[in-house]
């Protein structure tokens, strides 16, 4: 009885030692988001293989349990699955195209999901480069900057390969508070587009009734509180607006990528033919911010270019 | 001793008793709004003196506990405190200044708050010939329409005189959530069509986002989602998002009012020299709307100025 | 003796003949343009009397051999026609209704033509006045400034009374290369704004153009000689852009003047839901200019909220 | 005798051929502008070498005395220098770099002028390739279009070497009224842009006015008449109002075309932060017109995105 139980036990064991090992999980990109990212994967019990250009980054995950991988090849070798977070499109392309990348070890069977932030181009041009050696790609952009990403509340806006996606939905359950399946590859990219193009535009609208409501003769913070209990309510003017009354911008989203995201949401736009005027005004008034200099500071501070009083000439 | 502490036990409750008599308030129109906040009144315990231009509305509410006045100076003259909700500038204006208007019988002590709303300039008209007659005025024009109404969810945006404000407050207590003083009179208006105008704003962003993104192959549907799951997240997306993809523009706010507000806070803006660009566009798309026949349908229709493609000539 | 009879007969037949041939005509206002034209008319032989806010602005008339009226109801009393070049509206109305104003001595066949730029409100409201008094009305705006004033050059926008206009052509052959009848009173100011929203958005295209070639690293004047001789070459392009670059702003339309008239348009469309999103924008780039301070420069001054670089917080 | 008369004539014979080499120009591209160009320079004496991918198209400039060259590289062997004149950036593109392209001739001494409307990276790509072969290289994009290129007026933006321009002169002569060096290769292409810019710009906000005048009750051929006159006036107006007016959009210069330079220069001003909120909201025009299926119209079927009146849904 003692043997059999034993032999049950041991074989329990081994299955679920195998499961975990098919749980094994390649992490490309420490950088804020991904060591965020990374921490809660390893804290819900994924066993990681982490990479970062800068290496003794991944010094903090391997202390709570994660493996480094030498390079991206690396990873990939060693892992089914391997997700990357990397800072913008020239990263994403570099891990995956130079030598050591991503591409040197894709087989048939291995799955990479890149959750940066990309556009449609770059992620096809790794979606093709990807599946054309057998491989499976799934884009899966974010939603939600640090504080999400540390709580695993993120947004995933996914893209790609169906199965991958299904496959995937254990990362993501730890990841994010609600992941989407959008369909073909760029489906992800543009999704977030969309969603930052009306947040600029929001924002503008947000800094324009602030002045008009100072200049008026009306308390801010009144407004602020006004606002905060009525249909337009939202996470947004109530975190930003105090901030932005004390003329505080330390940047959580830079002003210069909120332009760009303007920009090519735009580009996306006109490509179709799709008028916007109201985000087309509210990109020139990003614009007119870069041009005073504020493209650093985070996207709040075009409330500056509203207020903006001063005759320099 | 003790017949002394009952005669005063008695006389102190004969005083609340009074006190809850002077409670006695009038209540000077009963349309959607006013019916509403007139009958969470009643049911708070006030005692209402109702009027309305067409009587036989005041039948429902005489019913729950209200009498009627046969006219505005009636009810002023019985009542120390009335509260009017009027559906626009020329309505209030009428009700105070026309024979047998509230002005006939203000005098020293009575308290007059108007809940409509108005311009400044209207408010200031009836603030000026309420008070030379010696009687207290507030404006206090509400954030929210039919439910809050009801729910007594209001936001309440007052302005005038603090005193008569404060002696306001068991009235706001029970129509809203939320009371606010903001100073002078026309503050209340001015702080509504600052709310008033970054909600048209938005709402443009909004349709734009939705256009762009159904155009763009990505479902309406899911775009709402996503939306509601991240820092933009707000009331108002998330009840008139699915209307709108049905193209149902029912009317709550209707457009062409939307559309006067837009055109009243760009010209609060340009007698003071704000520039705002991001309303102007709005403010223009509004009008597109208004130059299609959708003036009269919910300010949501704006969409169908983005979604347009149709070429008439 | 009867030589001398029939000369003196003769002469007397003269100067009465010269009389008729000279009309009489009164004007009122002589600020900058209404000089300009009151010459004109006297070098051509008109009789005129004069009169202005300040007396004294009539001595120069006077040595060209005009004379002056102590009121404008003594110049209506003494000449047919009376023509007025006021500031604005509240001069306009002024002029006409208040104590000694022109009302006081229109009677039946007197005719007033007011050159004056006013909008419709003011206009009508001058007609009715006049009209109901016998006289007939001609609102006759002009386009043009100081230099076609002087060279008897401008462009003559007139409403009113068809029969009062075809009176007036001798006046206005004198004063203008061209007039109009544009129909009821009212048309002449629409057609003013129209002209002048116009302008107001070509001078917005042409300082982003400026502003962007400058940048670019093209040399601005070369940006003006290749426009000059292209399909948009235009005198205010040639006129303005040498004294832009410089950054002279020396004004011949005050900016602040420019705004108004770019307000009145837009508010001319909302009316009647004509939306123009290139106007709104441009107005939105003239307020900016307001709230930089540049008002009361010339309208090209606008060039500088195109320009403007400096972060003033 | 004989010796001397042989090397004589032999010495004139090789003269004359040095003269007609010197004068020997190639042409490349015989639509509506470059057919244009090339039979003014042939009837001002110069001996042409014409290429055309659609060969049948160089037989009427043969009649007047040209010759064909089989391909772009049997031209550029031919000739010193030899002028491109086609259609847009991936013609220019492909006449260079194909098989049988400009490119497979070009040696040091031969000078390629590019007188297409191409973007600035289209330009360097050209640039580059021609003069790392020893070529020497313009870019010479033209202001103008139909006629002026019959009547020899056409205004040139040349840009790259200052030596090679020098030498063009006389063709530009033949082919402009004024030809400007702009500087270094892109210039060209980056001062069409600017003045294209400020076109599209104008375009929107005549278009504006019309329909503000004819809703307001004016008649539009008035206000053509008014404009004419004043500062404004200017030859784009003058040609496309009437036409505008009788809803005739035949295309001189296709609204597709138009928006697509609007979006170049604003990226343009994106590129280096200058904020074009006029030029923005017409973009956002012509993506409108573009969406209501005018694309290929002319450019001012802007015109019906301000007219437009009807509720598609």
């Amino acid at each position: 009885m003692d043997t059999i139980k034993t032999y049950n036990k041991r074989k329990k064991e081994e299955e679920e030692e195998e499961e975990e090992t098919a749980m094994e999980v390649g992490f490309l990109g420490l950088g804020i988001m991904g060591k965020a990212m990374a921490t809660n994967l390893l804290r819900k019990g994924f066993k990681l293989t982490v990479w970062n250009r800068t290496l003794s980054k991944c010094d903090e995950l391997v202390e709570i349990g994660a493996t480094v991988g030498a390079t991206p090849a690396a990873v990939v070798k060693k892992c089914k699955y391997t997700i990357a977070m990397l800072s913008d499109p020239s990263a994403a392309l570099s891990v995956v195209f130079d030598t050591d990348g991503v591409l040197e070890q894709v087989v048939s069977g291995k799955g990479y999901i890149d959750m940066s932030t990309v556009d449609v181009d770059t992620s096809s041009k790794i979606s093709e480069a990807i599946t054309s050696r057998g491989g499976h790609f799934l884009e899966a952009p974010v939603s939600g900057s640090k504080k999400p990403a540390e709580d695993g509340q993120l947004v995933i806006l996914a893209a790609g390969e169906k199965a991958l996606y299904e496959e995937a939905i254990p990362f993501f359950d730890v990841l994010g508070k609600k992941s989407f399946f959008l369909g073909q590859v760029g489906n992800g990219a543009k999704m977030k587009l969309v969603v930052n193009m009306i947040m600029g535009s929001m924002m503008n609208a947000f800094s324009e009734g602030l002045v008009l409501a100072d200049r008026s003769g009306l308390d801010s913070k009144t407004l602020l509180d006004v606002l905060d209990l009525g249909a337009i309510a939202n996470p947004m003017f109530k975190l930003k607006g105090p901030t932005m009354i004390q003329n505080n911008y330390s940047p959580a989203f830079p002003l210069k990528h909120q332009q760009k995201d303007m920009r090519l949401a735009l580009a996306q736009g006109d490509a179709i033919a799709v008028s916007m005027p109201v985000a087309a005004a509210a990109n020139e008034a990003f614009k007119k911010a870069r041009s005073m200099g504020l493209g650093d500071l985070d996207f709040s501070a075009v409330y500056e270019t509203v207020k903006h009083l001063q005759h320099s000439s």
